[in-house]
């Protein structure tokens, strides 16, 4: 037993997973297998371990879910609402990832019945305050479209632009010009020309780009 | 004594609070009367108590180093680094929170020897850190006053043009072009003229405005 002169809360790390499927925005869930809103889905995560820090803790929650690393991953925020576990005072510090599209994969999770992606249009009832977590989350990505290149990493190794601009089209809700679209993403020069083609039987070949460097997120000024 | 079958980490709210004085950023210091740290300058902050939110947390702490309520307030990030306090895990919700300059008063802390207002550029060493949040605490201002009107949350009740071209000023650490300052600040319509004018013997007579609703931060779009 671990005795202090005054008492403590529980610090967790829950992690809002994105990526892009069927271009639409889907993040995961898990099934709880334990009370309290067993049964009920809820974002992934679990208890900050006293040796860790944050980042550690959600980047191994990350792993742990969807045996991915490596990703991008950003504190979003740090909710702590008295009485948001019906437990005991639990502080979650929140974090989202962006997957990319080609390493969306799936373990079982330790503390799940069951995981799936879920597209945000059409998420089931949440637990605890994961809703406003979400949504938080949601807001925190539309907002850095507009001034970074996060999307990039939604992104495979390689894409066209067309693909590229369903990416922001899906997470912005709304269709975008294709001129203006290739004339602003190419002038970021961010991305760059890999000299393969895409050839599908269902369209004209088109030139395949890659992220000219993954581990930056620039923002755009 | 409280007791609990893991260990659980302590939690904090600190406060990065600033404040417009002489044309200057400043931000609140307080002189640690104990140990770790004993006599070096730190950030006012404190445990979160079990029955309070962190919101709450933050602003009690605001009203307990200043006496200051009703202002802006914002989470800024949750530092966590396993070893960042000596003693024991504590992980602390960083906070930051904007003055008016003419609301700048310093209560006796509790917790602290002395309190001070220390200019952005002429800061002491710093405890704990502390250096690493309040730098997170200025670019986070900065950075907002491209797409936000966080800078009226500084202003006295009312102002004059010049006095808010300062203002942005201090925190950007660039001159302005005056005519294209006032143009971009009228459009967003956020302020409004009193009717008054600002007489002093040193310059002509200015005309005074106020903000509109100071309770919203609008995002510039």
């Amino acid at each position: 037993m671990y005795q202090y002169r005054h008492p403590h809360p529980s610090v967790t790390a829950d992690i809002v997973i994105f990526t892009l499927q069927d271009e639409q925005l889907k993040l995961l869930l898990i099934k709880r297998a334990v009370e309290p809103y067993k049964g009920q889905w809820a974002l992934p995560g679990g208890f900050v371990r006293m040796d860790e820090d944050l980042d550690a803790a959600a980047r191994r929650e990350l792993a742990e879910e969807t045996g991915i690393s490596g990703v991008y991953l950003e504190q979003l925020y740090t909710f702590g609402a008295v009485d948001r576990d019906p437990r005991e005072r639990v502080i979650t510090v929140a974090y989202y990832a962006l997957i990319p599209s080609d390493r969306i994969v799936l373990q079982a999770a330790t503390d799940a019945d069951e995981a799936g992606w879920f597209a945000m249009d059409a998420l089931p009832a949440l637990a605890f305050d994961h809703p406003a977590i979400v949504d938080m989350a949601r807001q925190r990505l539309v907002a850095k479209l507009d001034y970074s290149t996060i999307a990039f990493q939604f992104m495979p190794e390689t894409f066209t632009l067309t693909e590229l601009q369903r990416v922001y089209e899906a997470i912005r809700q709304e269709v975008l010009d294709k001129r203006n679209f290739r004339k602003w993403v190419l002038a970021l020069d961010q991305i760059e020309e890999t000299g393969e083609m895409k050839r599908d039987t269902a369209s004209r070949p088109a030139k395949l780009y890659r992220v000219r460097d993954r581990e930056r997120v620039d923002i755009i000024k």
